[in-house]
């Protein structure tokens, strides 16, 4: 049984997954090295290896084909190694000072592609706009389960930014309570009684530095703070807290951001691991101002060293004018 | 320039280099491989190579051998990269809705060894009872200027624990207010009046099922809420604020915990990267109650991934029950 354990000292949650230990020899990361997936080795999420994955929950298929058979565009799926389940309700236990919460939450996985070796830069426009379809379908879906309170959508490519399989693919994350790593929208809503990013896009539209891209719906920035080198932030230039509510012409529009940014990321920086991470408001509480959907895309280029994990304090040797200069060139450039 | 720059949505600071940005071929990660540094390559840090640092601040030197040169056994140098500078005082600056500090603060480097690929784990007690006693030296009097209000003392070994040199060394930083990363501990004694790493080791004591060692002086768990597998705190037993505060009987303990602890790792995890990171209390300011010195210990066998940057929320697939029984066997068996 899994346990999301309160952190006392770090004020914060952790996922422990008890009855399940991954044994030295199976971490991705050792001596010193790398052991990299291959194309040799099998792959559960390719075309005809259905049966290899958890029934699906729900796929775009081709003509008649059936159910976790071949077939197949687009296919989501529980995920096997879930630390998280939707099972009962949610149940806080003590044990002296400790506290936690049963494991109560959801994970899927979306298999973006039913070919290996293809990713996100590689697939076509349509191909992403079906992709983002579903993870508002996903999203409207889970919303409905009173018992998930935060959905968090994100996307590990490559081994450095923490995925465990190669073949494309993207995740969606239930959670049974709202972390706290957006309590900055809700903090600045009160202090000021406005929409942070809604007010970081009228700054950075007039100051201009760390504009990426612009197009009728987003805004491409380059955060002031980012905490990792080249970071860049996709933000809906209208007020809208659920990626849920996401309209037929920003998923036209977005989809075809993806595509030119994760190449200009792929071209600029010599094909990096990357992560998508969908940020939007919690879902099934008491309502909290202050929240707005955006999506956080960060190449990975560096690994958190001793320093950024004991004080939090990320040390970024990119200065974000200068990432978005790079980005803002080469995507203009494509124009 | 470096700025300390104010992060509103995830409440939190980003250090911000900003006039020596690294290039995208200049990461040590890229192309989903790695390119490791090797014994062949050229180490400013080995013994003879003294003109290539910064000159030393200190020095244990053999008998009367010349301050920056050949002859020392361990080295102080300030960090020629350093992102921090006692330059001035601290200066808020304001720029629309965000707001920065001037890098102000302190990072110095520890050469531990003069030998090139000799590592914590090889060394003889005596050599890191001399390294404890530099670091309790160097947090001492960098506690005397009080424009620096937090030490935070660290070891990356390993480029999967964010090293940027191979040759074995520990860093100081010296921070201009403190970081919030140790919170639960003021928040806990708050609520409850004692402090949080006592009653930690009172009941881990009683539980013994995360405890791996214990000494006169020490405990070492591995704490209930772990964010990383097979992570291990070391905690001194008698209720203590500053690590500068440490005793020689504290010091002689410690050498050889660090010994012991860190052969358990190699041995056990198939060598792998890791973080040492010494937490002490705020220095400069008023009084805080609640801190308590100790020093995490983590292995870096994952990469942190999309949802942990997104949430906060860790994932950890292995139990601190299970992690502290590997390590509690291994050292037990070596006594």
């Amino acid at each position: 049984m899994a346990e999301i354990r309160r952190d006392l000292v770090k004020n914060n949650w952790v996922g422990i997954v008890a009855d399940m230990a991954l044994k030295p020899h199976e971490f991705p990361i050792n001596k010193w090295g790398i052991e990299t997936t291959s194309n040799n080795n099998f792959c559960p999420f390719c075309e005809g290896h259905e049966e290899f994955t958890p029934p699906e929950i729900m796929a775009i298929r081709h003509g008649d084909s059936e159910a976790n058979a071949s077939g197949w565009s687009i296919r989501v799926i529980p995920n096997k190694f879930s630390v998280l389940h939707l099972d009962g309700i949610l149940e806080k236990k003590h044990n002296g000072i400790y506290s936690n919460y049963n494991g109560l939450g959801r994970q899927e996985v979306i298999l973006e592609t039913p070919l290996h070796g293809v990713d996100l830069h590689e697939y076509d426009k349509e191909r992403i706009m079906m992709i983002i379809k579903v993870l508002k379908q996903r999203y409207n879906i889970l919303s409905q389960d009173d018992r998930i309170k935060y959905i968090q959508m994100y996307k590990n490519r490559g081994i450095f930014a923490g995925a465990s399989q190669e073949h494309s693919h993207s995740q969606v994350m239930g959670l049974p309570f709202v972390p706290q790593e957006n309590s900055g929208l809700i903090d600045y809503y009160h202090k000021n009684g406005s929409c942070l990013l809604c007010d970081i896009i009228r700054q950075e539209k007039l100051a201009r530095e760390r504009l990426v891209y612009e197009t009728e719906h987003f805004l491409l920035i380059c955060p002031y703070a980012s905490r990792f080198p080249y970071e860049t932030w996709v933000i809906p230039k209208e007020h809208c807290e659920h990626f849920g509510a996401i309209s037929e012409a920003e998923i036209n529009e977005l989809a075809m951001i993806c595509k030119k940014y994760t190449c200009a990321m792929i071209d600029c920086l010599q094909n990096p691991a990357y992560n998508y991470m969908l940020n939007s408001a919690p879902i099934n509480v008491p309502y909290i101002p202050g929240f707005h959907w955006y999506l956080e895309i960060t190449p990975r280029l560096l690994v958190t060293a001793g320093v950024d994990i004991a004080t939090g304090i990320y040390m970024n040797p990119v200065a974000p004018e200068l990432s978005a200069q790079l980005f803002r060139n080469y995507m203009l450039g494509q124009d």
